[in-house]
């Protein structure tokens, strides 16, 4: 009876453990298309590079940050996981992880106490170091657990939005503990935000309302990595795309990609769907809503729920209804409905299964390589307190085993040609 | 208590009314996306144009026949519909019918004799139309219910496939009725083949594996309307697409698409998706099962489970299992896993919600008017015993409404351009 | 000295016998793209199936027309070549044809008058068959050489604007001999107008202007066969493309294949680019030029020059420039400047060096075994007086030579599968 | 007389005076489509911050070029124009530019010698500022001039291939002067490098042969801004896309974007036409032209003419051949025939017009706001002899020009968005 005992020693809070099963064929499922990650997983079981290492993990709590958690426990290190983000945790997998004898505290839906306390649970481990997916454990514990900060070595972010609060921490004078930028690596963001989020987005938005994209007017707020992969599928299904900015040089390319340009308050006008994925606040805004087509949709696919003013949109309904999963139609004063995705949350995270195995396995390969280089960095001496990049080293090896387990092969210079780029005489 | 009346008064075999609230409220959804039928309803409502006829339909039992057999109920037809497909019932879309007063025989997941036994239970209601999805019922009356085709005086078919096999019929000399293909309606195939069965197949394809598609290998088998709408999207998903074809006109188009072209033989080698949608047999097959790659992945689009010779997949195989809903693994002797969606038969219906409502509007407001269409030429004269096109004011009235819906408008010619094109004089 | 000899005996009206030279080299090197012409070549060359033939061509006088007419003197016809437009010969072309036996009368820009001569010139022979490319050549012998028309066994038309014009005749009951779609074959219109017209037309219109097409609003009239060519590849460029149309079913498929739908009168205030392809008359006219913005680029890929209502554009202006060849700057009373290309004429064919030998290479392919089809019919009886349709036989035989020239392998059909298709009894 | 007077006083080495008109009407024409620099002109009439500036400038002497001298020139700078290529001059325009004042010494195709001699007649102006497009200039005065380095306030840069070499000697610690690397400002690769490129390469490929790309294997070597612009363009015409490259990262991000990635060696037998635009030296060489198929098509948009290896291909062939403008045949003792476009020089400039002059406008903006930096820095004091990055403040100064000259408008932050993105409490 190993299993019931794995569950009477390891902390939990999850919402079934009958799910174990389940969630288990499913990381299995994940394994499949994660070969970078089972590479690290065999080195790391040879070397233990995290022996006795105690983690705390802010990570939505998918079957691919289950292959991530295990990998860092074959490592040697100690684990708990909690969401960041209380609608994103499939509880199947969370249950599977209890059985592995990772202390999981997350539960889809909990509400925002359950989601602060499960904080603090991760916390309680008193971390060396700290993985986030969002900022919201480093912020936490920078707020309310500050006599833990001497502890830890270092954290990872994996996020845009965690980068871009980091950084605000960082210019503020308030960060205590050097954090790497996962997201920064162009392992990473080329891959997961761009065709990660591009793909999942469209998924998401397809489970909830399984409508016909070609021929619609969508608008996407934003043309950074995240936002471009998803204008991208939105054309690859048919979609007449309109993009919005504030950076003149990404509304740049935007246009030069084909796609139309202009402010929200324009494209609220004519859009069908609209998708969110920026990072910042109320992107979609009151005035916004007073001018959208009956029956347009919208969603986020930025980190945080915020992009979207629900609150706005609540206050301006005199009906607000739930005709499907994933789906609260708001009825406007006027008549109009404005159909709103996953409470404004992550769409591709709540409404379908997050971003493919594939891409994530190039994201949390990086993660994991991360976590071994602040361990060993902070042996010869701890990094300063600031953000820091992916090393290029640990970049590389992520594309280049990649690239092996996809089966494609590609030139090398030669002599003669590395030779010719460090010359600079030859000329015409 | 008028719904439990209904119940009372309804025959029906669906799998539990208690889903009919659930099943009402994505009827609803759909309805949001199908003004063309709406329409129609709403003339229908005024002229009752089927008034006491009597109607067998073997259609997929999803949201939107939902709202094609409302539609002809409101005409003042009497309705019996079974489903043209054991795994692509909506169940509570089918409750939710059975609660309109619609006589409903289907069960998702129901074996072949209750499929047989529901195609009998549908055609006891001794139509005067049949409408069929595939030519289950027309070949089923042809062959077991002999004694009800002289009161037949026409039907429809929606698919490819169905048209093939009752072209077959028709050539054989044994077709008793006279058919309407409305699949070869220019709003009906150019709509719902392509951009509908394109999406739909994606969307199957990813609620079934999650698999990130970007960088795959993905071989189409087919370039007719139907493949080349799911070529398309892969395309746009960022697959490397590999097109297979018999027929060399379509197999050039591929080519200039820009897709590479090549037998099944060299593509089974190279795939890590395969999807067909042919409308033959066998099209995926021992030979091609023997070449493929570990983990490769098999779906089906077309109308029967036949394209994938699934028979010889399990023969091949030590162990098959399922791995997640949808998936079944067969493990070869040599190890190689390959992954079948589905069980072969259609996974955009079986593994998603089939065609978004939007394009079905178009296919099913064909259907409306060419059932219309049969029942008031009857009144004249029967039509004759063969297949039929869809009538031309038909096609073009879809097209008009469908716009006006959209809100698109377009250019009328000019007198003057109208006699430049009846003239012939004026040249360079 | 046989060249000098050739040049005595042939008759020609050509702009200079001493671009013959580097007019064989550019045959030459449009016969390596020209496989399958070349195939036919070798069978005519054995069979020698047109043996004394007499035919009258008006066709585009280019390097593919050149492979044509000499596969057709091959066979044993003596031709006479005039021009199907007074812009688009290919004056070297036109000096080697007549070095290599074949009577041509075409000069670049020559005038209506000499245009117009030049038919008659081309008449004089007494055809036997006639080609025609815009269907100048059958008009004329219509209205001014009737005594002809008995003489000839039938005719060929190469474009979708010529058929229009003899349909026109065929309503009218005018049409005095049979005429042979080439246009309509399978090979011929989804390939030459949409692959070689699309990649042309932006060709034509780069080496004109040198723009940079992307992130520009390009603006396609019509969404047949040649203007979604256009759409395609200006698409691919990166502009945003708009298209107009009269047809509401083609305006759908514009819409769902992403593009935005409107009316010209709209269009017209948005557009950077406008390309006409709809072979009607007018399509661009004084109200849109007046909504125009400044710097606006116009041209034409239709057949005719009528498309583009240049007169009013000429009546609007206070000032008529020439910056670049094929560029004429019209200048409006309000200072707006509109660029108009090629006069208004076929952009593809004036700017640039009209469809790829690719693409002619099958629709030449058609024309040569079409002319080969109506003299052998004529020996059994002479074909009705109307338009026929390609013979299927033939656009499969294209379509499988085209096929083995670019070295792709498709399936076949097994015993099975052929038999699946012919039978009606198998279903669910 | 002022004409003849201008060409008494500025000294030239060009090919035709009489040329003037044309060259001046192409420059007015390419002028419409650059309102940056038009702007920045208006301010440098005003302010002449390059009062008695010397300026040497080695750059492709085209109409976009021209327009920037002659900004330079209303700013009160002295400029002297050289080649930065043999074959790239269009020679009108070097006419036109000595009638307007400036010392141009540039001859299409001229000789290594006479290229050699017009770099050392630009040098003699003893320049304050150098521009550079590959960096000829620069290497020259370095290695010949050394004399009058010290006198040089500052160089640009222009080109990837350039900044590699500036790289080099960087490295190698010879650089004598600061040079600031236009080619890395956003607003200059993102857009002339990818759009720029990859449209005129395609261009520059039709001109020179007219093929058909649709179906055609296309090879583009590298993976970098301008290869990744000349996959997409090729792509957007229809070809069936492979990729070739040597860095991991660029190699997965082909992949993701649906192109085939394989070693040259395999790429070498399938495709039918080859780019290369890598800045590297012998990327198809020898073992490269022993696979291919007969009659692939070779050029190159890389800066140098060392990508493709002319010299071995030369020496394989027992015939060379010119059967148009801009094409050698090479014919290998095997009979095999490979068709090599402007002597593997930069295919865009060779055989078409360069880039488009749209983009030309942001490098051209870029390059001209430099050279008043490096003026303005210089009299505070003189830079450090490195590498430099563009300002950010200028990259940011020409994208947002450009976005009101295309008429397009985008959002600002709100004061609210602001703060949140430089807030870290707020989180989920």
């Amino acid at each position: 009876m190993q299993t019931m005992q794995m569950e009477n020693i390891t902390q939990h809070d999850v919402a079934d453990l009958g799910l174990a099963e389940a969630g288990r064929k499913r990381i299995n499922w994940a394994a499949r298309e994660m070969p970078v990650l089972k590479l690290i997983e065999d080195r790391f079981r040879e070397e233990k590079p995290l022996q006795n290492i105690l983690i705390a993990a802010c990570l939505h709590v998918t079957t691919e940050t289950a292959r991530l958690v295990e990998v860092l426990q074959t490592a040697g290190a100690t684990i708990r996981l909690c969401a960041s983000n209380p609608l994103s945790t499939q509880d199947d997998v969370a249950a599977a992880l209890v059985q592995h004898g990772i202390a999981v505290f997350a539960k889809r839906g909990e509400d925002p106490q359950a989601y602060h306390l499960h904080l603090h649970k991760a916390a309680d481990i008193m971390p060396a170091v700290t993985l986030d997916d969002g900022a919201d454990l480093i912020a936490m514990l920078h707020r309310e657990r500050t006599d833990l900060l001497p502890l830890v070595l270092g954290g990872t972010e994996e996020t845009t939005t965690g980068v871009m609060r980091l950084r605000a921490m960082a210019k503020n004078g308030v960060l205590r503990y050097p954090v790497i930028a996962v997201n920064d690596a162009m392992t990473k963001h080329l891959f997961d935000n761009r065709y990660g989020t591009g793909q999942s987005t469209i998924d998401g938005l397809l489970r909830a309302t399984n409508v016909l994209i070609a021929g619609k007017v969508f608008v996407v707020a934003g043309y950074g990595w995240c936002s471009r992969g998803i204008a991208m599928r939105a054309k690859g299904e048919g979609a007449n795309v309109v993009v919005t900015e504030i950076n003149p040089l990404r509304a740049l390319e935007a246009a030069m990609d084909g796609y139309r340009v202009m402010p929200m308050n324009e494209a609220a006008k004519i859009g069908d769907i609209f998708v969110t994925a920026t990072g910042d606040i109320n992107v979609i805004d009151r005035p916004h809503f007073e001018r959208m087509k009956d029956d347009a949709i919208l969603a986020n696919s930025g980190h945080f729920n915020v992009e979207i003013d629900v609150q706005s949109l609540s206050e301006m309904s005199c009906n607000i209804a739930h005709p499907r999963p994933h789906v609260t139609t708001f009825t406007m004063d006027d008549g109009r409905k404005l159909q709103l995705l996953a409470e404004g949350r992550l769409v591709n995270l709540s409404a379908a299964e997050g971003h493919p195995s594939a891409v994530m396995d190039m994201s949390f390969a990086n993660q994991a390589l991360c976590v071994e280089y602040i361990v060993a960095q902070s042996r010869l001496h701890r990094l300063p307190d600031r953000i820091h990049r992916v090393p290029v080293a640990i970049d590389e090896q992520v594309a280049k085993v990649k690239l092996e387990a996809m089966s494609l092969k590609i030139d090398t210079l030669t002599e003669q040609q590395q030779q010719y780029q460090s010359a600079w005489e030859t000329g015409t």
